[in-house]
């Protein structure tokens, strides 16, 4: 077999086998198929798309490229979410202890990763004392004991994709559905879950800026999922302007425990509720949706979610007491409130413009080697659809540095007001199964 | 600039500056830009093509890329010729001292290559003396002189073609009109020709299976030509069976000379003339074609085409005598002839197979380290169209070898016969200026 045979294949439309594909995924990871044949290949599959069964050889070629974790010492049914990501995405901190106080075991690997905020453990470093160094086993009695517990990336998981991601970042072959699917999926079922959710994001902060290429890349990742055995549900929720109100580190985590305690962002609490409750279901600790939602809201009403979230943080060292007094959660030094300069509705809240601003206060990395302040953030007050008047204030950042004036101009120009009233958007769209 | 940015941007359909075509060809050349960039943009433009601007920006940029010959010293339009190759053609060889015996300066730069039988170097070295390793300065003075001289390829010309095909060679990018047309053009260039003559070929033994691919190849050339300056002309020509009789070196060098003495293939001589005529109007020695073409019937009958053949050979130190006795070429030690095994029309000659034999016998190389052997090769008695007997030859084997049972095997298979009656093919489809 013969890499340029291959390359040719897929340029002229063909289909690729189980066989060929392995060979190539394989070749790659070892160093036998050099990068200027990959990256051919990938401006191919670009124009020429994957047909649904390449696409299920090739996640699986990519997990089998690495290790992969073994769960199997976990009672129950792992079930996984992933998030195509956006700005002030909180939902993984509210539904990790949320799901797991009704009896689904969510055992959780995650990175640090680059962003406009950290990734989930940076986030959950804002608790003092609480820390993901523990072993394989430790992680695995955790979840059996407390039904979820968080550990750090460890393992050689999907290095083809490691290697593939970084080649088509420079060489213009990101954007390709089949690829980007077979990313993720590769990297969740390598990660060892049973079952996955995906909370696929669309609008001008998401990396699909269409409903079209959301459902697409939503329903390829489905298709992955169920093809290599895994049960997999998608939905598409909004993200034309930021989730909920915190965009920040220990900001988001004071939001994920008013949320627990069913005072969160409207937004927030009904994406999470939505999600938790597909994976409810998957996990088989409800026989439908509607059984599960109730089961869920009746634990943030009883406090059950809200105690999981206390007992997962002591048990990985964390100061629980700040789940009662989130005030002992870091706090910035100087809090600067953003006036609108008009009456009107807001119209409109630039997303990646917010993270940007968010991330010029030190929130987020902008290379791995960048340190965080888990301190600092935005507070949005004021969501799309909202009525404000001149002087309200808008957002409030929170920032160790007094000198404020380029991210109020960022802020400044991520919002739109209208005269006219505008109708909140969709938060969630349709579910794809 | 940013090469991602280039591939995205032709990736995504537009159009490339000239700016940005330097910096994309400077930077490869040179090493600052990778492979794995650079096939990933040869992919793209497999896609998305090139417009008529970028494939002049492109050539100029592969031209600039490297040294430039100069052929000022030289008196007169220098006029090349480049043929996109095919099986048993001869046209070099005839028309280098068929139009020099008319006075257009022919300064040819060759080299050996891979193929089907050697390059045109390795059978001017089948007549004894004649070398090609001549200082610059004698190949100007002889051209002026004798009007032809062949020097051995020099100097670093076109690096950025060099490496790029390479590239595309193991990428799948070699079928790119745009990629193939600025190749071909770039040399031609570098070379130092002022107008040239491109005789596209087509048909089975083609690069360009299509009469159609064949069109848009030589139009794209043409225009290349024309748009950096160089008065250029092309010619479509049929390869749907081995052009001539003979194929392989020491035996296409007496089919040369036949031609020259008016005594050649037929399909040969009308090649040369067509082509030779147009040389001789773009070096300006005729004002027309048919001028042109008298003075090359003329220049034939006379004997003044195989004078000059002779001149040139024995300015390069070969021995001239060749010419009048062809025994003295390398001639192999057993010809075997192939009979028809059925009487009828020869309905199909394929080219590739017919090449392959003769590089089983050892006319060409298959790497760059092969030994060519100059004596052997076939000679076709039978072309497309002709009626043959059983038991009747229809090519005759040249090999230093008695067993050539696999090579027989070859040529039948290359030759299919019919009961009916056959039209021979049309030989030249048509012009493109």
């Amino acid at each position: 077999m013969r890499m340029v045979d291959l390359i040719e294949k897929k340029r002229d439309g063909f289909e690729l086998t189980k066989e060929e594909i392995q060979f190539l995924i394989n070749g790659f990871t070892n160093g036998e198929i050099p990068d200027y044949q990959m990256s051919a290949f990938s401006m191919a599959v670009f124009f020429k798309g994957m047909t649904k069964e390449e696409r299920v050889h090739l996640t699986e070629a990519m997990v089998q490229s690495g290790d992969q974790i073994d769960l199997s010492g976990i009672e129950g049914i792992k079930v996984d979410k992933h998030s195509t990501g956006g700005v002030g995405d909180t939902t993984t901190l509210v539904l990790a202890p949320l799901v797991a106080s009704v009896g689904v075991p969510v055992a959780k690997m995650s990175g640090r990763g680059l962003g406009h905020t950290g990734g989930t453990i940076d986030k959950l470093e804002s608790i003092k004392g609480f820390h993901v160094e523990i072993t394989n086993e430790e992680f695995i009695d955790l979840v059996n004991k407390n039904k979820v517990a968080v550990i750090g990336q460890s393992g050689n998981l999907t290095p083809a994709d490691k290697k593939l991601y970084a080649l088509r970042d420079v060489t213009a072959t990101v954007d390709s559905i089949p690829l980007i699917a077979s990313s993720i999926m590769s990297k969740k079922i390598a990660a060892g879950a049973d079952a996955i959710v995906l909370d696929v994001k669309t609008g001008s902060g998401a990396f699909m800026k269409s409903l079209e290429d959301a459902k697409e890349l939503a329903k390829t990742m489905v298709d992955i999922g169920n093809g290599v055995g895994r049960k997999t549900k998608a939905i598409i929720s909004d993200m034309s302007q930021p989730l909920g109100f915190a965009v920040g580190n220990a900001l988001e985590v004071k939001e994920a425990i008013d949320t627990l305690q069913g005072q969160g962002p409207e937004d927030l609490y009904e994406l999470c509720l939505t999600l938790g409750s597909h994976m409810v279901v998957l996990a088989e600790k409800a026989t439908d949706y509607k059984q599960a939602r109730e089961m869920l809201e009746e634990s943030i009403r009883n406090g059950k979610a809200l105690e999981s979230f206390k007992t997962f943080l002591a048990a990985q060292g964390g100061d629980a007491l700040v789940v009662d007094e989130p005030s002992k959660l870091p706090t910035a030094s100087y809090t600067i409130a953003v006036p609108a300069k008009q009456t009107g509705y807001v119209s409109e809240i630039t997303a990646e413009i917010v993270g940007l601003a968010a991330m010029m206060l030190g929130a987020g990395r902008a290379t791995k080697e960048s340190v965080i302040d888990l301190a600092v953030g935005v507070v949005l007050h004021k969501k799309v659809g909202d009525y404000v008047q001149a002087g309200e204030a808008l957002v409030t950042i929170h920032s160790n540095n007094e000198n404020v004036q380029e991210v109020i101009e960022k802020i400044y120009s991520a919002y739109q007001l209208s005269d006219k009233k505008v109708v909140k958007p969709t938060l969630i769209y349709t579910e794809i199964q």
